[in-house]
């Protein structure tokens, strides 16, 4: 992976952030890196997450997927960093087999999704640490239930990661399911190299091995300074931006098969870096199409936008036929990745010109190896900037409030507060 | 369609609009409504849209659509405004046809979606007003040949939108085509409930006359105060926050079926408002998904959000079955739509007891008539934050040299300016 944040200087952008500042802030970056190696190395909570590339026992994944290998279906049954790690690597690589997420509990869908499959084809494959997440559960339930109602015997099909403990550990050892541990001392967020993100690729036929391997080397590759670094030039670049003005981080990647990595960065950076009123708030969008929707306001809005452009350097290419058409002779000759690329470098020319800061990432190619690095990475730039921030990278405090007040409805035995309404119908 | 907003009252948010402060603004919405309506009744350029609900001709789609009744797949070609409204009809409701957008020139997923197509019984639309836009342009010669070698007759299968003159006016006219005329005065963002967006409903069988009745009821509740008119609540809202410090506008729907209406959305709220350095950022999310992704951030990072609640009133429900399970007496004898809505209720009061200031927005149902009603109603609402912000709302200027750039470097004629480059690998 390299990042060129060129376009995000000073000299360049504005807001930008001068050479000297960086270069400044770069001894604040070499104590993080300090902070960052010591909890790796006392595999302390949230840092052990960087680990993971090492840690990670990919035999293990393989043979608790083993017994699903005939399955035409997988369906996920988690939500957040239970979910998108998994839907990101399987989303990123080309596989037969079909994935399928529940990571939401909206009964039409789910229902719609149940009518569609071919349950004693379907492999299940359900993710909550705790064993306790509310939608987690429920829609175990309910798939359970449409598999026993199939005639399919769910305990063939279904697999667990969980902790060590409670109702998916209790379950899985009844029924003598597979059962992996989820990672210690990795929030779900953090945890797509590990038992929860990587047995939807193993299932699907990547390569473990090489995905850990990509992560190694983003491992290898950590070092005191920014400029040494790509991880942390990406991360202290943000993080010195967002102080200047540039709140929103537009995640653009210039691939379709990695549409869902902007998802899963954008849960990244705004659970782990939004609390004590700071975070960068990220935009998820796609290159070329969101050209076409959002580079409007990002060329001619408000100065508050970092966008980072994203793209493989290497990818299949198709041609675009030869044509008569008028006023396309651009195309002739050419292919639909030239296309793509020369969207690509016009646009970050577009942003660059009005003086919009960007970034550039370039990943080798969409395979097991550079995805695996780019997901470190990204995991290693957003530690980087929780310490900038001076935030608690690793927890979630502001998503319990809400959690006790939805089973307290639905218990009964909690109201909301009195809203003031303004109902205009 | 209604409209609280109840929490976005200086009383309960920060920043949030005092009382008084909307009532003044609502001057301003009354000139505001003037101007539109006068714009409307005058047919110029961008009001004119707003006309669409009363203007469509859906006899005309039907009849366009009609020679494709056959088709198991819809293939629509188009990119921005050309895709995003379509997408929005079919993704909301629910139909046997198959329907897949070419909206980006990924080479992968062009060549990877083509393999997994029978195009025999696939039909396309292409629908590009000026007939000359790259990416839809090369997608269809792409299409096409696939469907030449596949022994498919295009000319049998492809359908167009297009201006009155132009590549695909000829090609039409050339081949038979069934064409129709894509909108006068509507810009592609606003174009949904036309011959841009509606043919793909009917074609998969979905109830055009009632969208458009919808949009009628909304152009029916337009009036010249925010308090008497949904549409502009919203638009007035999100107006009068931004303008106080909320410069990003997540919009939430708790629906599975209305993800992509959230990236209509973004496109409508991002092309139309950025400029001249203003317009609110929109961010796309999904509930309750994002409760595990994003709303640690929208409730403890930077008061620089709205939060746009958006649910229908009725769905179809879905028990969760009984169970053993410990800690889950909350879900006994409840519904996957219940434990849905509570947390539709407890995130608006987490947001409201941090002060975050939050909208929420309901529809009966996701059903026609209120798709139609819920669509023309934003459009309303944006067009009306254009009057506001004193934007240019219906043109998108800065795009332009980005398109002009990448036909440059396609042609070899023209050399991006030098940049400034700090690479880190």
């Amino acid at each position: 992976m390299n990042v060129d944040i060129g376009n995000a200087l000073a000299a360049e952008a504005t807001p930008g952030v001068p050479r000297a500042a960086l270069e400044r802030l770069d001894d604040r970056v070499a104590d993080a890196h300090d902070r960052i190696a010591a909890g790796m190395a006392d595999g302390e909570f949230g840092y052990a997450a960087l680990n993971l590339p090492e840690r990670a026992d990919a035999d293990a994944i393989r043979a608790a997927v083993d017994p699903f290998e005939d399955s035409d279906v997988l369906l996920t049954v988690g939500i957040g960093g239970s979910a998108l790690g998994a839907a990101t690597l399987v989303d990123a690589l080309d596989s037969d087999l079909d994935c399928y997420f529940l990571d939401n509990v909206d009964p039409e869908y789910v229902a719609a999704l149940l009518d569609g499959l071919d349950l004693s084809s379907t492999a299940m494959h359900v993710v909550s640490r705790s064993g306790t997440t509310a939608e987690t559960l429920a829609n175990f339930l309910v798939v359970r239930e449409a598999m026993t109602d199939a005639g399919v015997d769910w305990t063939d099909r279904t697999f667990v990661t969980t902790g060590r403990a409670g109702n998916l550990r209790e379950l899985a050892d009844e029924h003598a399911l597979p059962a992996l541990d989820a990672p210690e001392g990795a929030p779900g967020r953090f945890s797509v190299l590990s038992t929860v993100g990587l047995p939807a690729a193993a299932l699907a036929g990547h390569d473990v091995d090489e995905l850990l391997a990509g992560g190694r080397d983003g491992m290898d590759a950590l070092a005191g300074s920014l400029f040494d670094c790509p991880a942390y030039a990406y991360g202290a670049t943000a993080y010195a931006l967002d102080v200047r003005g540039a709140g929103i981080n537009a995640m653009m990647p210039y691939a379709e098969s990695l549409e869902t990595f902007a998802e899963w960065f954008a849960q990244l950076w705004a659970e782990s870096l939004g609390k004590d009123g700071l975070g960068q708030t990220p935009a998820r969008a796609l290159g070329a199409t969101d050209q076409h929707s959002q580079l409007q306001l990002y060329r001619a809005g408000p100065r508050d936008k970092l966008v980072t452009l994203l793209r493989p350097r290497d990818r299949d290419d198709h041609g675009v036929p030869d044509t008569d058409l008028s006023g396309l002779d651009y195309l002739a000759g050419g292919s639909l990745g030239d296309l793509l690329d020369a969207e690509f470098e016009a646009t970050e020319a577009s942003l660059a010109e009005s003086g919009v800061p960007n970034v550039r990432i370039e990943i080798p190619a969409v395979d097991e190896r550079s995805l695996g690095r780019l997901l470190f990475d990204v995991e290693a730039a957003c530690v980087l900037a929780g310490e900038l921030y001076g935030v608690e990278t690793f927890t979630q405090p502001a998503v319990e409030w809400g959690k006790d007040a939805a089973r307290g409805l639905l218990r009964g035995d909690q109201a909301l507060r009195e809203k003031t309404e303004l109902v205009v119908d």
